[in-house]
């Protein structure tokens, strides 16, 4: 092996790892003697010992070769840390390249920085012992793991100068969402997004055991590795010199493959998927670290996951530690007042190609606003509520179609679903670009190419990652499910909604576009899917988490879709959740009605009320089958019971319900009052399961008299109507829970049971005879 | 190639295999006219067409392959079905080898039952277009896609002469459970395990895209294939005579490799964990379907995905439908009277050795329950509530170390959780047994061998689909795992949730062991790792499914948690929740105490209480953590408003507080409001998220005086005290909240407001300056 680093170079490097680790060795174990200028004692030790050093030393190691190759290249590159718990280390190379100091100016480039830079780490309200929305250049969180690669390459799309190094660890490399996210080299299209470099980093061990990837033979992995389409470059041992030239051989070879690849795409026309290079990196769990202790065997064992020395009663301790940190002689790289020296600073690159201080990681400093038609010019005419049917979610596709036309140059939205985009009705955005493909193409497929904005892949996982990388780093851009198996990212959905939260808090990080949701195939009209393919509880997920980054939206119509839209696209820092039906279905709102109910999240339809300012029912709904439900229901209470008095309540913005003091969207109790009465009973049919609208509406004055239907986990492969009826929210029941609570029609309770009783016996024997069995109300005769 | 299959056996095999298609083709389309003995008609066709054409004749295809395969060599095999929409193939099969009409005995075997079959496919309260429980022999679930492989290998454990055919979809092979399960093969024992067989089944496309594992080389694929351990057979064509001969020599081949590790590990003492065979297929999606409808290819497109011909007000559909069932000569399948020929129906296996017949695949049959040891014999030792601290897991570990230890012999008890037996003290059971590992052993390791029982992958998708697979084949298990990460395999939950439930009005269907989760390193008790490791929604998400399969238990101590433990092991067809926090805490109650108040799910701590049974407040709590903290309040109350009349309750089994008429566990209304009053304030202390609790009692008379208070989503790297003090669920301001309640004490809150501030300012303090800083409560002075 030639040398490719001089040794000046290479002793320089090492001294800026050691630095590093020092820091990191120095955030886990010290409340003060920051720069051991006295010898150790028990008193500088923190009482509470917490923290990761095992993956520290590996990703130091990275880091100032990754420095090396960006200042030798001037590139511009981020850097994904998958093994997150290495927090220490993250922070450390941020603390010494300065952009630690600048974002957190207490923290100085001195010894009193030094000593709040080891005492704040893992202290109460001082920094997580992981990788966290707090650490400069990080858009990865590093608590649960899985998600790095696919954050990576969505970072990379639409990014064609930037590199992505993404170190994967060996543990994570064993979930699902790691294990397919490999694949995702078969949609980053080489002449228009960005570079991802995979780093699979081997240190062996998990918290307890070895890891599965680290014994496998080398030739199962790089069988694995090639089999996933990547060229791998395997660097292994624990001789520090020898591993600084290894990896920077394997570094410059992989920079060289990368722009090989990256020219050969853009100036000479090859168009076939390239063999992206790949690192496998293989050196000692918490290497650098104590050997043994206690006669146990630390370094190169999951011993050294966490904090490999403990239980500082016992001075042997102490004198370990400080062996531990003096072997990384400290004098030699911080100053007299504990500023790292000057010639070892030279090694990082400055300003915006620090890699904790590049813009791609910090996304909201790029984000643009996506250019957006109006809406209003993609409603359907309507002359009267009920007057037409459509289907919600292609009207939608054809917004969305001109969204993505009109940023195309801009190249900031793209639109991500798991094989669904036409099933979902959607494909109107087909027209303007393709499904993003750089597998091979036959020709049978159709709009299907390199230059597609569509993601399709039968992966939530690389979906929902790939969106929330794109979205971290400043773009735009919209998910839509079926409903049911949304939940296979409910854990992702609860790091990126606390990622959020936390940014709250964090004045640098700059707003971001919200991640935007669109559930459809939902769980009321799953037709030939059947009971496995019906659950609305991702509402409930969502609404668990911090009031001021979520929003939940059930648009009841095709105009209040695309009005929800808009606004969702529009907004910044939320979750947005938003759940409307594909099938034709009965139409409510003019556009100019639809933004008025949207912008209230909640209102009366009047021209469905005859309450005349005092209802004997409130008749409330959300959700576009309740929506139908609840107005047959209406039409049936009229003809039989002519002389009741029924106001119409429709809710879009579900987060209206709850307290203006729990959720900013939230009405006055004054409002939700004039709305739902304080005192008169309330029907409410609910898309999702019915107990979220009493635990939104329990503080509300008129909660006792609120009585929900929703979807109670009844159903199969049956027909439309015959799902809400095994959920009790067909019309009918509507009608009968009405009549039920209103005191001066209990008389009246027993014949309408009885031809509740008749109506569903014919009703039954309707979907026994028929394949589709809704009983239409072809004329929906509104009375003033 | 020699043919492995003589002519005329071949030419039986396609003539079944023909039957297969043409009964799932006659499933999708035909209402009438079964055996196609008059034209074909318009009437004759379903009004509404539902299902999935594209990958049946695949799976119809190997089924008969592995149909000889089982006869020719006596195999006990089960066959699990990723692409699980291919359900008509499957009613198919078990149709035609008689166990289906055993089973459904109106489903015939004649040309009325043929009818029967036809129409209740996709046919309100017929049976789903997918795989389900409904389908004889299946353990899988065809909805969502991803966990077939996973709950294959968890049905070869333990069954060491069972193979378990396991087809793999190319589209399911996206999703990040199937990419992570192929390495399933690093946990299977061939020595005292069964064996997987993968067919990874490549018929090319999904809904609308084509699938990435087919558009990539042969060379990757088989890389691929090998990285992950196994070595490849590949079988393809469009030519059925070639197929078959090929399949034939490819399954010869695999079985052949199988037997031969299996008598290498079993008889010659191998231990090096083998490269198992599998098999690649690659045919056109929709083989034996319509070549072009409409001018349009559909065979081998995704446009075979559901329904090929559709639109039947064309009479030249109608003509095309005809033609392509008569391509399958059904007069040659079946007699006069429609039933099978006896000549073609001999190629079936017999009684249990049929795939849709294996016991295995409905495993209560199998089920024999576990030798528990008495639980009693583990109980921590208390002289007097809050006497002594423990571990509350690590006192599970030697009962489950037992458990563990007294089935060894039968082997159908396992361990699962994700790289975390130790970390959540559950470690006692590496006493008894290692854990599982066929990988590369080293020296460091420890606990780690080919005869483990307790299996840990850093994948919560594995360790859920093996524990599922296990369950379902009749056998026993529990689930350890952090609770925030538990949300990853959410929806996997749902799954197997919703199966219960479907079971349960399937009477063939024998109930099995249930499936348990221990949450443990909880929400309260995150210490270095931060927010992104705080969630306690799983227990909402559990609570949202039917309340006849799901259970949710949150013991308070030690001797709680044995109970609940002991109860749920023996439980059948639930899901059981139950969440224990690792750390020492106190305890409250002796065994017998414990056993008792584990019976009545929830109960008054008279020992904790001075209310006479006229309390002026209920203290109530569910959860260890906040157990400690509302008695923790009531010491506190005690002292600063002596004459105030306390009782305190605790919920240890969640589904109490819900009303009888909605959960089996619910107490009735009068037994709730001996418990919790009808008019008296209650302070709860809860868990998890607050509003869990009023949605669970809003029907309770006394609703409106319940105030809760739980984790609300605020958290960092903090200590344990200052996480219920940043979520309001600390003893003071439990206390605080009791006394503000109190109508009575008015006067007294202003002054018992500054204590609390001057007293948690004390503590803001003790939090900054200390690492650990509980306010400790040293002596539980309870009163008589």
């Amino acid at each position: 092996m030639s040398d490719v680093l001089s040794n000046d170079l290479m002793q320089k490097m090492d001294a800026y790892w050691r630095a590093a680790n020092y820091l990191s060795v120095g955030q886990i174990y010290l409340q003060d003697n920051p720069l051991l200028e006295q010898p150790l004692q028990l008193e500088h030790i923190k009482p509470r010992l917490l923290g990761h050093w095992g993956t520290t030393p590996g990703l130091n190691l990275l880091y100032v070769h990754l420095n090396r190759l960006i200042t030798e290249h001037d590139l511009d590159m981020i850097y994904i840390i998958g093994p997150g718990h290495g927090g220490p280390g993250l922070v450390a190379n941020s603390y010494l390249e300065g952009s630690y100091t600048e974002r957190y100016p207490a923290i100085e480039r001195n010894r009193n920085g030094l000593q709040r830079l080891f005492r704040q780490f893992s202290w109460p309200h001082g920094v997580p012992s992981h990788v966290s929305p707090e650490t400069p250049g990080s858009i990865h969180e590093g608590g649960e793991l899985g998600y790095s690669l696919a954050h990576a390459y969505g970072a990379a799309f639409d990014n064609p100068d930037l590199i992505v190094a993404c170190i994967v660890g060996d543990g994570e490399a064993e979930t699902g969402a790691l294990a397919t996210s490999w694949h995702s080299n078969k949609f980053l299209n080489p002449a228009r997004d960005g570079a991802v470099l995979p780093i699979l980093h081997l240190n062996g061990f998990k918290i307890a055991n070895p890891t599965v990837l680290a014994r496998i033979s080398r030739q199962e992995l790089t069988d694995l590795m090639r089999g996933y389409g990547y060229e791998p470059i395997v660097v292994e041992g624990d001789e520090p010199a020898l591993v600084h030239h290894a990896l920077a051989a394997a570094l410059d070879r992989a920079l060289a493959d990368i722009q090989a690849i990256q020219a050969a795409a853009r100036h000479q026309g090859v168009t076939a998927r390239p063999r992206w290079p790949m690192i496998i990196l293989r050196t000692p769990k918490g290497w650098t670290g104590p050997k043994q202790v206690d006669g146990k065997q630390v370094e190169g064992t999951w011993r050294a996951h966490q904090v490999p020395i403990a239980d500082f009663k016992d001075p042997a301790h102490v004198q370990l530690l400080e062996t531990w940190l003096r072997s990384y002689r400290p004098e030699e790289l911080f100053d007299a007042n504990g500023k790292f020296r000057d010639e070892l600073a030279a090694l990082a690159p400055t300003g915006h190609c620090r890699m904790s201080a590049n813009p791609h990681a910090n996304g909201g400093e790029l984000l643009q606003p996506l250019s957006l038609p109006d809406f209003r010019n993609y409603a359907v005419a309507l002359s009267a509520p009920g007057a037409a049917k459509a289907e919600a979610t292609r009207a939608l596709g054809t917004f969305l179609r001109d969204v993505m036309r009109d940023n195309l140059e801009t190249k900031n939205f793209r639109l991500f679903g798991p094989d669904e985009t036409a099933s979902n009705r959607l494909d109107g955005v087909l027209e303007v670009t393709d499904k993003q493909w750089m597998a091979d193409i036959e020709d049978v497929d159709i709009a299907l190419g390199p230059d597609g904005r569509v993601m399709e892949v039968l992966s939530e996982h690389l979906c929902q990652g790939w969106l929330e990388g794109y979205l971290l780093t400043g773009r735009h851009g919209l998910f839509s499910c079926y409903e049911a198996f949304i939940h296979i990212i409910d854990s992702m959905f609860n790091q990126h909604a606390k990622w959020l939260k936390a940014c709250d808090a964090i004045p640098w990080r700059r707003p971001i576009a919200s991640l935007n949701y669109l559930l459809t195939s939902h769980v009321w009209r799953q037709d030939h899917n059947g009971f496995s393919h019906q659950d609305p509880g991702f509402i409930d997920h969502v609404v668990n988490k911090k009031a001021s980054v979520v929003r939940v939206y059930l648009p009841p119509d095709a105009n209040c879709l695309l009005s929800v839209a808009d606004h969702c696209l529009r907004s910044r820092n939320y979750v947005n959740l938003i759940v409307a039906g594909k099938q034709p279905e009965w139409q409510w709102l003019d556009i100019d009605a639809a933004v008025r109910h949207c912008t209230a999240g909640a209102g009366i339809w009047h021209w469905a009320s005859n309450d005349d300012g005092d209802p004997d029912v409130v008749m409330a709904c959300a959700g576009d089958v309740p929506t139908v439900e609840t107005l047959a229901a209406v039409m049936l209470l009229r003809e039989y019971v002519p002389d009741i008095r029924i106001r119409v309540v429709n809710v879009v913005d579900l987060m209206v319900l709850q307290p203006s003091s729990e959720h900013p969207h939230g009405l006055d109790d004054r409002r939700f009052d004039e709305l739902f009465t304080v005192d008169k009973p309330v029907v409410f049919a609910f898309h999702g399961y019915p107990w979220l609208i009493h635990r939104l509406t329990y503080r509300r004055r008129n909660h006792f008299n609120i009585h929900v239907r929703g979807y109670k986990e009844e159903g199969s492969t049956t027909t439309p109507f015959d799902m809400v009826v095994l959920n009790d929210l067909d019309r009918y029941r509507l009608a009968l829970d009405a009549i039920r609570r209103i005191p001066r029609l209990a008389g009246q309770v027993e014949s309408a049971t009885d031809r509740y009783w008749a109506t569903m016996q014919r009703h039954k024997l309707y979907i026994g005879e028929h394949g589709d069995d809704m009983p239409e109300i072809r004329d929906w005769r509104w009375q003033a």
